[in-house]
């Protein structure tokens, strides 16, 4: 059995390695993004450290905290969206990563307060349905507990929308930007890469558009399912 | 004469490299897209394999099919795309290379359902003629053998409205994305390149413009003849 | 204690390595933009010499001038927009560096007329409000002593609308461009950055959005003194 | 006093490098672009040859021809754009080399039909006015003498509207693309830059602007004149 010390230490070479992977997708600029992992058996959520400057950041000055977001470890700040972490953590206990960034599209369409629609085909390979934009926090929300509120509104927007998690791994939080998540960063990041880039195609789409071209339902279930779940072909093995 | 082996081997390496060219060219992120090539003598189509890291593949993983797509080869699972590929092989017997993906220009305009507009010679000097885009597929288009189904709307499309898949080197399939093809792999990623920049300068065109202004038929015809046919004076030879 | 040349050299320093960050960022193409610095106590400005190859430019080419813009050391011509920063140090007494760009989407904007609005956190995180936008400068400023009109047009944009230069750390100028400002050279740099960045995204927004969606006060007060102020608790220390 | 052969080596190496810049600043993919500069002492041409891959060119390729455009030396064609900068040369005997592109902004302006109209002071910088767009040509003019005839029709528009080549070093070819030109191969390429990118803020500025805020004509004076002609203090000396 792996020691609990080695375990934790891949998990930050992991989430290291997932944060300097945004700024090399164009999806970070300055320290506009975090990268988080739980290890739910440990007991662990290792999280970047907060404002930290990503050409000068190491594996090691990763922080290291409890599931309630309190460190472990001592060293440096956690990112200050760490308890928005640990909200969707606690109510999604299918995901192990979270990404938060402030990439270009995906904030301007979170900016707009509108549900990022399903207009093709490079949306339905990885969100099952719409992208859901959240209500925008109200003043008690925000003036206490502002992140932990945030990961709240998420939770709720998936409860009343009887969303999974697993299907849409993604959200737009409302005139703030994306979270998304997955099985482990590098999955984390690729969604928010993907929605990055259908955000960027949606607003091209509606420009061009002179009616309405939604994807119908039957090519979302083909396109979701040609990739996810027992009946998957896409890919090796 | 050559050695099938050899002949083989040299296809996997022009596909190989085709496929590194698009994310290269920006025409690709992740595994979003894929080439392919066939050599009607031999009887054979190499394509890339599913759903593999650019960074990662090699030459000698490129999938190698007969003319129905059944691999002849053990080895990697070819692209889930492969369908469309030889349903498209099989109907324009002029053409030895196909490129799918999902640049974003091009999908932009796949997913608005209309058809790309001749607003300019840089559309002129590679397509002769508006670029289709295809209906959607219908629910059982989609849900019994969509790829080929795919494939089918392509050619179909094409038969119905009279074009020549010399003169039109590619097409929009309606909420997915660009199909091109050529004489190469090369020549079929270039289209792909052409076809996302006159998708992004059509989509610009039509924010700026204040009344229609597309590229009279003269004009098409005398860039179009310059660079192909018999009586082309573009380029060297 | 420091001596002044060294002093005045490591300012040269930051200014250089400040304009070649410029281009590195993609705000600056060509030699459009200039950044500067001030040491009151010293009595001297440093900034980037006029027109000047940002590829062929050296740290010791850096123009030191007094607290009027008058060169102290002869060498190169300063930039020519020195005159509006003179008049910016003058009356915003919490400043010590300026950068100014002709950066793509700040420029727009400018060219817009339009105020920046404040659509999300992204703009909050630096910006503590819209952003303004100075009024036309009349023939008479332009004819006369153009470049400190352009410095006083700032001035009593943000004295008429009593805003704090350190709240909001830049403005667009009328049919011209973006003036950041910071602590130092480096600070000034990525508020260029910020701008260009939030400037985009509002554009982008605007053309998603179906009906109004500011960004709410307690949302700008919460992000901004999240990171600013005595409050703060963004970043390490 | 030099050789000739000498003068018409150091104009290959000028045209050749500034052919090659095209694509490093983004304005030229594939071979759409080309670059030409005259002697008339000389009596000589020189000019990027038809069609060929940036990547594998040499200097010593670029193709001499007389001023009628006839090649003097054999080897490769020319670019087929050729007898456009003929005409150019013949009627703007102020400039000394000609660029033309397919850069994505230009492009689509020019695509529009419209004039690019004077937003801001980016564009005042380099063109003292509004840039033209020429008409379409007619179906006459396209089926004889195609390239002559592009000339001419911008050699008109500059006739009709009193412009000045010097002041207006560009223009854009309805349906078709940007020309630009200037004093040597280098400055032809940076009023190339210049164009595409106030081709994309004008655009920009379009979809932000809620009311025309065209620049005003004494600040297009000012800045024009701040960089150009005997009172011009932009830059050094």
């Amino acid at each position: 059995m792996k020691q609990r010390k080695q375990i934790i230490d891949e998990m930050k070479e992991r989430v290291f390695k997932a944060n300097l992977k945004l700024p090399e997708l164009g999806l970070v600029v300055l320290t506009w993004g975090n990268v988080s992992e739980i290890n739910r058996e440990l007991g662990v959520i290792v999280i970047k450290p907060s404002g930290l400057d990503y050409s000068q950041m190491t594996s090691s000055q990763m922080v290291v905290t409890d599931m309630e977001g309190e460190p472990l470890e001592g060293g440096l700040k956690p990112s200050s969206d760490l308890k928005s972490h640990v909200i969707l953590y606690q109510h999604f206990e299918e995901i192990s990563a979270i990404v938060h960034t402030h990439s270009r599209y995906a904030v301007s369409w979170s900016q707009s307060g509108r549900d990022l629609p399903v207009y093709g085909t490079t949306h339905a390979d990885t969100f099952y349905g719409p992208v859901p934009t959240t209500r925008q926090l109200n003043n008690d929300e925000v003036d206490n507990e502002y992140e932990m509120n945030t990961g709240k509104v998420i939770v709720k927007t998936f409860q009343e929308r009887q969303l999974s998690p697993l299907a849409i791994p993604g959200i737009l939080v409302n005139g703030h930007g994306p979270f998304t998540w997955g099985a482990n960063p590098n999955e984390a990041v690729e969604n928010s890469l993907v929605l990055d880039e259908i955000c960027s195609m949606a607003q091209l789409t509606e420009t061009i558009m002179t009616s309405d071209n939604f994807l119908p339902q039957y090519v979302l279930d083909k396109h979701y399912f040609r990739k996810h779940g027992k009946n998957a072909y896409y890919g090796q093995k």
